[in-house]
């Protein structure tokens, strides 16, 4: 049974390439969605289609349209979500996924580390399952295959 | 990953083939669907399939039932939505066709020229994206690959 | 039985009076709410709000929110939808509203004339029921009563 | 008709006040409802309820069962949400209620300083209308009674 | 608790007020609501209010746009449906509103003779309830009140 | 494009057959399901797995647990459902699967006789075509492939 | 703001009453729903509105179809449930209640005893609350109006 | 056709092999999921991947957040949802899935022994189909097929 994982979270490091090299190591069947991890191509999607805009603030309200329209297309094929939050940045896109994926009732796992049990206690008790790694993520989803 | 594409809109030119050959040329795995495109079997199709109707209002209501039915079964078996507006006609259907999409959650882009702007304001408001160009159509499609 | 009637369509004329009259005249329990029928208020109150913006393109996005935050509110409070489609203007957001309703299952009713049967057909094939006057309307509305 | 308005977002200050001393001020029909603004109250009301938790961590969890309760029963009863992000703060909270309002189809405001514009800009994207100030998102609710 | 019930069925004999006076006797806060019973009325409904029809079959499509109008109104402020069959007539129009009902999460009673058991039972299946006579279904409504 | 057609009403001849035959022969990728149409099988099917039941009463309803188990099975693989109405017969069941494929936003088309406009013509109005010969029927989903 | 709570669960003990005299001390505006608590009744009301059913099995049938009729009606009026679990009883009807209130969305707490912890542990993690007694749910509702 | 069968319920004996071995006699193209079958390993999730917690009780937390996970996943990818009640323990798992699984508009079949009639009634109710053994239960559903 072929399971979409959508892979929302922060787009500054590598984790998602760890993800994806768990799920090879333990021959789990699957496939792989999520955001644009280029931030500047992130950033700069509306000006890249839509041309030159007044000032920084059209510019970033070019570029949500279009990261928004590529994660609804992703998340409504994806079966399961999984989110990392890091411990920089505001990653307000991180829980708006979250948060919409409960909404359409996509199982989901955070993976956080212990220094945002607090910030995050509300949308961890929302969520499916919340846990520390990578590793930790990866056992779930193995889970369902067992 | 295979996304069906319902192109809307109007029927008058040849937009939804550039749309197909852009598509070949950046090698999207894109399959499209859409309405009638020969505009005189749309009109006719009530009184084709059911007979002659007693006067012009009948046989468009005849129509109707059979455009719609045909827009219903394709545009649920779609994944995104693009939509046309040109700068003649009246094209409601187009804008039925976007409102709904939008309501069944399809990730929708509208193309219109910039003459189009203001009457389609609230209209493009609830929709993803609005480009001016076919090919900046694409280029949003074809991002969700990247 | 109180019934909140969404009233969609231009905003040019009286309409709304002609109705809102009509049904006092029959006493039907009905109250009415609608868009922002002032047209320059509708086409300002992006800027009137947030202050100048770039261009009119930006203008008339910072309209549109407003202006379609103001129409789900309403259309949310609404048991049924009576749209008026007049003959000149592209009416956009009338066919817009339409779809909303009628996706939305608000028992709606059309108005229009004659001459606007052949654009309109697929819109008047989803909705409940299309008439050429209002009169007609407030006949259609005041049946639930008998 | 009366409007029932959740008021989302940081517990650090006194901008719900403001809010309803606006709308006072204004005579708009509205009432509020909102999060625990006590923030003691709302960290230990699972130790208050339930007892001692073995640690933070079980502290925290226990908590935000009964806000995230509290939360779902008066989002439900409202109409629209207002969620005011400010500067300091994770406020992932306030993103999971924005979310979930908008995948409730409730209208929604996003009140937030310029600096964080960027950070928000996908929220702000899904969201109705976002402004920079409380008197601002009055305006717009003040709209709806015009 | 004021409970409003739908009686969907039959229009050819005094079933409605039966149960409208079997609830006065029991003292239950409910209101009625239903079809059109006038028969000639229901029929005639659409050449009415929009004029002569080219055939009966105009005339009945006229006519059930207006009806199913102020069912679909009428059903939605509903709390529950009572669905009376009877030995004669086709009744699908009753057989429809139950199912829409049933679709519609509304709870429902069907009320029918004996001798329909067998013609009725995949649709008696899916209602909650199938009772013989009005005074079983009032006591079945009158159970909610114990 | 594949299409899953359910095909509802009477199991008295062999109209399904002739569905069936049509579309090889315009060569259409149409897949077909439907009910039971063996009627003994279909009638005696509750005791058949369950064991003799108390009377006729008990048996119908037992049969019809297991008939409305397949047919909710069926109906939600399908894309399509065309409802054949004949002369003969209550067809009680039709009417109730036409109204759950409306209810579910399947696109469906009705089959019946000329004499049978006046009493379905409320079920007719909501669904979306309404033919008399099975050879329309095909040409309307035949056009979906035009 | 007035809520209505659904009190799901057992109904061999008066902890009904205790929950309704709780919410007077503290002067909560909820008002109250339930099950028919009178135990013999609810066991017999399908032969005391039907008449003699042939055997037990089919005189339960019959009490089902009535108690599922009045659980439905009540919980969708209702706002959250509270849903008590003892030791005693097999008490599958209110996992049932719970389950369905969750799939509707209804905020809802279980109380349960300490010994119950285990069995319960899948329940209680979709709920949003759990708590061991009836003061700790009057708690958790009463922190909605602080 | 392929189904994916969701075979809910008691994890203590081999009755879901006796399920696959009918299907496989019978040549129906049935693919099965459900829960872990491993008690301990059912019971220990939480800890197995989370680590130690502070007591059984959030030991029984931990676990029961990776076993809805599971079961969400699974029981969203099924077409069909049979359960099995057996007559020790308290199953209330078998009976939320049950629950869950009728909300969600899966087609449910519950396999129970007679001594289970009354205490199951109103769920039973609530399912499709009751049968009383696997080769029944197997019987209902090799019946999609003819």
């Amino acid at each position: 049974m072929e399971i979409v994982v959508y892979l929302a979270g922060q787009i500054h490091d590598d984790w998602r390439e760890q993800v994806e090299q768990g799920a090879r190591e333990k021959n789990l069947p699957l496939s792989f969605v999520g955001p644009q991890t280029n931030h500047d191509r992130s950033d700069n999607i509306g000006e890249e289609i839509l041309g030159k805009q007044p000032s920084s603030y059209y510019k970033d309200d070019a570029a949500s349209d279009i990261n928004n329209f590529r994660t609804q297309v992703l998340m409504q094929k994806s079966d399961i979500v999984i989110a990392l939050f890091g411990e920089q940045y505001k990653q307000w896109n991180t829980a708006m996924d979250v948060s919409t994926a409960i909404s359409l009732n996509k199982p989901t796992i955070i993976v956080r580390p212990a220094s945002l049990i607090h910030p995050l206690k509300e949308l961890s008790n929302k969520a499916n399952v919340t846990v520390e790694t990578i590793e930790q993520a990866l056992d779930v989803v193995s889970y369902i295959y067992e």
